[in-house]
């Protein structure tokens, strides 16, 4: 039988196969909403909690860029508050949350060898690449949080008391151990690259772990653009950029002095 | 003594005043989470239901119009997750969502006037202006859900509960009632409105209620492109759209044949 | 016949009726393409200068919020530039802009009437419901550019030559001089207010008017980011508002404490 | 001296240190004042003309797939026109637009090899380099447009004559061919190639050509806003789309059933 995403009746709503006013609505909370909603199932009251915590980690992160240009576009545009949350989400990518996918992608190859020699060598290979493409792990490494972030362990042992298991975790130990003897530094686990791991112990594909930040963000946009209504803050950061960054302007590299034909 | 959004030390994080590790993650739902990010302190257990509640609601609604933008801009753009979620998000204005913040706006205008004469008055001012404009009543009337939309008793019913009163929907139902008479037309209240009254009834500033709505379609936006990776539809709804819609071109109004000078 | 916005064959490719490769590339400017698109024809050389005049002016306006928020959101995710400009396009809303697309509508509004008594009289219409309602006339009032706007006698001087008359820039000009008198205020006509006008001189719907200014922003924030990629300055505006903007916490305003239930 | 991108005083306005009033406004054209906002120099005019012939080239391709999403956000959030082109442009990703900023990084790194043995070295390991990647050459093949693309030829010799050489083009035909003989396809040269060869030409840096694609086609999307004001189809997409795509549920990969704990 064909299920959709979710449709509606004159008298009822069906989501994901459920029953919004019967079995929705008052019923499950939020993290379990969005577990169905991905997986079209409900979750074990582990699995829930595994996402909840995984949310409410990334929901607030005080002052940050993507911060600033949702409260900057709220002050060009107030009453569209839709584009000021899409518009801090466009800076939630590859720098600050490629960690969470990429590190979801790694932990899930490196998992699906047995433990012993043969993870070993299959880090090993991950790592010399690694350094091969002078590239980073995605999941380690902490410009603040050292030598230990605080969120990393609170979330492993949350999970693992919660699922009953710790496999992505002990991978991620594993490549870190082995990453901070390889390149002689200190590489802490960071809360992207524990996140990343969590997820993977519920079952989430990569490809969609980078959603849950989104989501958790998004609530923190709105959390931010709330406070801007009360604590405006947009202008001071326009009026202080213009004064304080006066600066050189280039001479794009690459483009020569105009040939005239 | 100042208290910010967030703030990182090397070893704790505080988020809205309270510790991240201690007192948030595995503590707090994302319910919870996402009231203490508006407001700065953690909800009553009824409070959250109702955020709860608002956000299940909210989520998913099956192949509309925001969820198709979002995956056409995923089939474009596959590696940056977080602009088809801005993609969708930017849909979600005042056509579908209008009636949440709207509909908060007019009810708490009512709500400060004393119930009986005085807010009936209030409340025949307020339609006689809807006339005058030739607008509607945002919350009430709905294409499909007739005579009753199902979701609003049910959001009624656990917000008394939840909350211990029922304030706002009152004046949504005698506003409801007094419009049906006066513009002689079966007009239910909708999921919308009775959404807006119920954040009311937590206390929520109406200019931040539309904030809910996108919290909740974020997640339901992830959801979709997730099924789009899984089960793809937009190839197949671009060469539907380019098959079945070629139509006239338009002479734009208002822009005469060209004047040579 | 039918005419749609463009097709392809396996050997050519149709633009508004018009080929591509024979007709178009290295044949007309990117105004005169850009007026094709909307209308469904070739301007004449001084509606092409007029389109050519309003984004040239309308491109870069040095470091305003949303050229901040596109270099903050480069910043997060440099391998998608669409979304960096995205970014900073939804700052540019009602605030910044509206007194374009507003100031249009009026304009068009009130040269509907002839010239003499009845458009003084519409004029005057207008003035007491803008007083009526609080409001401010779109076009008219600058924060720098006082007493005179330098760049609305250009635009009206190149407008009236290329165009060969002068309507709606001289309802502006009745219009401002009414209110400036009504108002006991120095009003000058903005940039906005003059594009507006000529814009409508050249018969565009009010309603697409900010879609200049948007086409326009779009040029001013590529050139942003191209500067932010060899010029940084969002980190240190990530800093820079970190630093110095602490604040209360507010109590947001309708929220009592909770109730327990 | 310092220059800036933009600085405001009260009687006159600088962009990239020219007058906006006395320089620019009515004597330069929109492709001019694109390249000066990025260069922080005027054009000669060859270097105009292929601005000029790129962004016309780009601005419209009839209803694809960003066209469809702008047109769906403008449906449910039609006072906010830059979010439904906001919404457009972040499907202008990878897939489409890929080839003209990895193209001009591919044909970039290869001009900088003397012609001659030293650049077909560069040639044969670059295409080396793509297969065992398993990837694909940027700037060739197309579904649509074969054997050849009838925009090529047409830019190529346009920019000649504009530019008064011919470098990039002639290394993106000896990548070409040696492409088609080593991988034994029809692999036609495509407009995003043709465009990142003669951006290339002009001198621009590679990592932001994909901003003149989103320029123009912030001008297209306009267009066709402006299309779905007077020839709405956006409604029908959503039924045609709700109709015709019931699809099977999918058991997400990876996630298996609940572990109760």
């Amino acid at each position: 039988m064909k299920q959709t995403m979710g449709q509606s009746e004159p008298d009822r709503i069906i989501v994901r196969g459920k029953d919004l006013c019967e079995e929705i609505i008052g019923k499950i909370d939020f993290a379990s909403m969005f577990f169905l909603e991905l997986t079209g199932r409900l979750p074990s009251p582990g699995e829930a909690r595994v996402v909840d915590a995984v949310l409410v980690t990334l929901m607030e992160h005080g002052i940050t860029g993507t911060a600033i240009a949702a409260r900057l576009t709220y002050l060009g545009a107030p009453s569209a508050l839709q584009g000021a949350v899409a518009s801090g989400l466009l800076g939630a990518g590859d720098v600050f949350l490629g960690a969470i996918d990429n590190g979801a992608r790694v932990l899930q190859h490196l998992a699906r060898e047995p433990v012993g020699d043969s993870r070993h060598r299959a880090i090993e290979a991950y790592l010399d690449d690694v350094a091969t493409r002078n590239d980073r792990v995605p999941g380690i490494g902490h410009p603040v949080h050292k030598p230990v972030d605080p969120r990393v362990e609170v979330l492993f042992a949350m999970s693992e008391e919660a699922l009953g298991h710790r496999t992505h975790p002990d991978v991620l130990v594993a490549l870190q151990q082995r990453a901070a003897e390889k390149f002689g530094r200190v590489l802490p686990i960071n809360a992207d690259g524990a996140i990343a791991a969590i997820l993977s112990d519920v079952g989430f594909d990569w490809r969609i772990c980078r959603g849950f930040a989104l989501v958790a963000r998004s609530a923190g946009l709105v959390g931010h653009i709330y406070d801007e209504m009360t604590n405006p803050i947009a202008m001071d950061v326009w009026n202080l950029t213009d004064e304080r960054t006066t600066y050189e302007n280039p001479t794009p590299r690459g483009l020569p002095a105009a040939r005239e034909v």
